[in-house]
């Protein structure tokens, strides 16, 4: 299959489109990137994903793919060259898939509720949540890598690619918080893949600057609490 | 791979259930059958599926896989015979699980949030909301069908089960709020769809009937709410 003729519609630090990126870098797949405005709905993006009108939207031969972890599963699945990205055995895809919904869906969630609580109770509250979560990753790492270096074994795969993509923001959100949400003394082995992933030369180029993305993250909310208040 | 070795964790009547055993019904898989208690979690489902503790769970070589819609990937994937459940094409695939998880994530919770509705105000708008997405699930039906009499084409696939395994409870929410969700003058695609589906040997026999769905619907709130006052 020709690797020409698809379009990436998204926003730079969007992990979700951060996301696909890396799966078209480790694929090597030539692409073009159109950048969508944080402020103002595209009519490409309306027209393409009418139904949650989100990036990351994928164009190949103008047929648009909606969803980053639908959109990476279909990468691979459409370019079946290797590297492969979920992995071939029915019983590991599931468990991956498994922990991708639940990354996406649980634990990431709750990170952005630990930011938003009010109040010590809360904020503690929260706190141990995302704890827990990042107790299950560790386990989830330990039992899919088989002490290899990824979750994806000897190289990066999809549970690579999904919790890795979020690493910009997660360092944000500890740099906003004044939190340690990967702490070496609960989770080590989570830790020393973080330093494994972003070193990779695949991928290390979409995992956008935490310090920025804290930045960027204050003056956008500024900017939409201006907006909303005219 | 041999079709023995399989047992299924879940509830009788609950539509997620159901969903995976329309699967292994397709496949031919035989299987054994673990009743879940509704009102106390199972050991077995507590170290099965310890994060979300919910059925269904799917034993093969006593390995268990959770979530429904991985559940059904699952089962095509390690049993590739014929007739196959997901789309081969990679795009047709990704619209496939698109519209899979519009329905379990959105649409679904929309018809719950209508029967709890209250004020005619607030049910009117819930209603508004269901009606939009069965429009966007007829527009979906004629697309995937291709003027052929399931989503899946000449034969029952992916989302067929998705959203026929819903039917039951579907046809009890419409007796429980006396609200007609497939109505053929808005979906005549979609209502002619849900009776081919219901008529199909291979899965009729796991859509519960919905009389009996609702009506224990409003036995189980009973109890519950009894429950809940000691």
């Amino acid at each position: 299959m020709a690797t020409s003729n698809v379009k990436l519609l998204g926003r730079n630090g969007c992990p979700f489109v951060n996301r696909v990126q890396m799966a078209l870098s480790l694929k090597s797949i030539d692409h073009e990137f159109i950048e969508e405005d944080p402020f103002k709905k595209s009519e490409l993006l309306l027209k393409s994903n009418p139904v949650s009108k989100k990036v990351p939207v994928l164009f190949h031969a103008e047929k648009p793919i909606c969803e980053s972890l639908l959109i990476v599963q279909y990468i691979d699945e459409a370019w079946p060259n290797s590297p492969s990205i979920l992995p071939s055995d029915p019983y590991e895809c599931a468990i991956a898939r498994f922990w991708a919904a639940y990354i996406d869906e649980k634990w990431f969630p709750l990170t952005a509720e630990y930011r938003k609580a009010e109040g010590e109770e809360a904020k503690a509250a929260a706190r141990d949540k995302v704890v827990e979560g990042t107790l299950l990753l560790e386990e989830a790492f330990i039992s899919c890598s088989k002490a290899k270096s990824f979750f994806g074994g000897d190289s990066i795969g999809y549970l690579d690619i999904v919790l890795g993509s979020l690493l910009g923001w997660l360092k944000a959100e500890e740099n906003l918080t004044s939190t340690k949400i990967f702490d070496e003394n609960k989770i080590p082995q989570l830790v020393a893949w973080t330093e494994r992933f972003c070193a990779n030369k695949a991928v290390k180029d979409f995992i956008p600057e935490s310090e920025k993305l804290a930045e960027g993250f204050k003056k956008f909310e500024k900017l939409k609490a201006a907006l909303n208040s005219n």
